[in-house]
């Protein structure tokens, strides 16, 4: 028996997908940094080397990107049911309803690539019909000649994106499209681990992403800056939230002992898409924040990590602060479904054990004895 | 770094929710022998003893009964939601929309006892009303005068059901409840340590509960009873399966060295609420299985497990088999709840890691060069 309460140094499997070097600060999908993936491909390239281990060719490439494209559009009886759903409800809440009733329309089977085209294809669809539902404007068809990102800022808002816009969000689906055991890729597999379907074992996963201390921290993040303002009052602020025993969000990560590689690269494409003030915010926020938390914690530095800058590029491409983790959603997609494919090929049941702490040899008594 | 694929034994946690004496057969809920709890009290009485530390005095039981039995009823775009989805779909497909519907009404907070008590309150009354909606009838409201097994099966036929068949369902859904660190509730506690929402931790756990290596079993193991027919051809159906190298359902555990003393109580429960012909026969492939089982594989002997006489009281009360899993939900449900309230009094996000195993060093080449 070997006890490890939040699993921490347990490896579940082997995976051919991602490698994390916390040390070095490295992210590997499939054999390639993260930085040569981000700087020059597309998101359906990166996605298409996740879910079959290899960069396509350009024919290949073709093909997948007709086959996700056309896997875009949301059915009627689909978009009636976000319909039905509060205006305010959590759009993490709308895209785990949302999968849920897809699936109920699919026979219970081992999951395919067939399932990870459709679902992922579709998140984008559902962030941005329900962003339009609950505006009351009428959810926008999307289109199979943009890419998936230019697609999706056209979806939430009927005009083409300004190019820098979608790149930007291309680079950020790409950067965090998969990063190993995080919780809700975690969670897909121990649902898939049963010989549930993709369906919902994708539905698992995004229950998982809602947890602020999983995918929920950019829009807090991005609250934060907001409040902060101005770079001289950044000292101030943190040191309050710190003295008031609060978390101080987008800083820290389990893995990572040095800066977050995504971080750094989300820093780099907020440069180019964020207005000067809200950059120059963000950077003097980043680091007064690592220097005071190393104060209160001298044995371990912390880092921004990656949801800091998602934060500012997100705002900065115009989605709004309550489709951070949605969106988040969008990419992480792919590696949930890669993970999946990976764990029904070779699969053994995930359930591990707890100690008993509790008491031992009690007696029914009568209820009128107790 | 410690491998352990399956997570098998690696704990994960403390509980002292839920033992597991897997070498002597034994299930202990709160420091009770289940055989103790199922013998004597209503589920009504276990569900607060897994999800307070302690059985109620009678005052106590008296307001839980109520507080319970009133969270019942699930509101009208809920069951508008149901008629939506289609009549052919998975009964868990249906229960796991639902309570994600549910869940968006409700702020993203800390989980608690209203949760506990609201979700596992409506289960019964969800998977009944999908039962109505899909045969063309109108779901039957519940009633507060009756216990939570007696109401299920009220909600589904309109007609009180027999005590003997309350009864057997009462004690199912007792020695279902909990079951310490399973995949569903497993699940629940990941999802609830990134501090997500009680109902994102059910809707995950009812993900995992799907697949047929998890709560999926009682069904098939009903078909396989009704497929042989009767006890000599048992011998002859089973050495065939295994010859075809598919897995007979309803043996074996990963926990349990010898019977599972939930089958054990099934199989005294199932002799009084179940037909004579069936528990011959059921008891008749109970013991072919077995010694079958042990010429394949004899150096572990593997007995019938929880689903195999599961199979037989859910059948016998006159649930539907497509209905079983989703009964398992009902009971399990409070296993998954009283998990997730210890996880967050205590928490740390469950994130475990894999070792990588494919490529390293690979360059990004032009699409044209691939």
């Amino acid at each position: 028996m070997i006890t490890a309460k939040g699993l921490e140094g347990i490896v579940v499997d082997d995976s051919a997908i991602c490698k994390i070097d916390g040390n070095a600060g490295r992210l590997i999908y499939r054999g390639y940094d993260i930085h040569d993936l981000a700087s020059s491909l597309s998101f359906e390239e990166v996605t298409y080397l996740l879910w079959n281990g290899d960069l396509p060719n350009a024919d290949q490439l073709k093909e997948f990107n007709n086959d996700f494209a056309h896997q875009r559009s949301i059915p009627e009886n689909l978009k009636s049911a976000i319909r039905k759903l509060p205006a305010s409800s959590n759009a993490l809440d709308v895209l785990r309803t949302a999968i849920s009733v897809l699936g109920a329309e699919m026979p219970l089977k081992k999951p395919d690539m067939v399932d990870a085209i459709a679902i992922s294809a579709k998140i984008p669809t559902i962030n941005a019909a329900f962003d339009r539902i609950r505006k009351g404007q009428e959810p926008i068809e999307p289109r199979y000649d943009l890419s998936h990102a230019a697609n999706y800022l056209y979806m939430l808002t009927g005009r083409p994106a300004e190019a820098v816009k979608a790149d930007a969000l291309n680079k950020y689906l790409i950067l965090l499209a998969d990063h190993s055991m995080n919780s809700s890729t975690f969670t897909a597999r121990v649902v898939a681990s049963t010989w549930s379907d993709a369906y919902s074992a994708v539905v698992a996963a995004i229950c998982a992403l809602k947890g602020p201390l999983h995918g929920g921290a950019p829009a807090p993040v991005l609250k934060m800056l907001q409040d902060i303002g101005k770079p001289e009052r950044a000292e101030a602020w943190i040191r309050n939230e710190l003295r008031s025993d609060r978390r101080l969000m987008g800083f820290g990560h389990r893995v990572y002992r040095t800066t977050d590689p995504r971080a750094e690269i989300l820093r780099e494409i907020a440069e180019k898409s964020a207005p000067k003030d809200l950059i120059d915010l963000a950077k003097n926020v980043e680091e007064t924040g690592i220097r005071i938390l190393q104060e209160y914690r001298p044995q371990r530095k912390l880092y921004a990590n990656v949801e800091f800058y998602s934060a500012v590029v997100m705002h900065s491409v115009g989605l709004p602060p309550d489709l951070f983790t949605a969106t988040f959603a969008a990419s992480r997609s792919i590696g949930w479904t890669a993970n999946i494919l990976e764990q029904v090929a070779n699969n053994r049941l995930i359930r591990p054990e707890t100690k008993y702490t509790g008491p031992l040899d009690r007696k029914v008594v009568p209820i009128n004895a107790r």
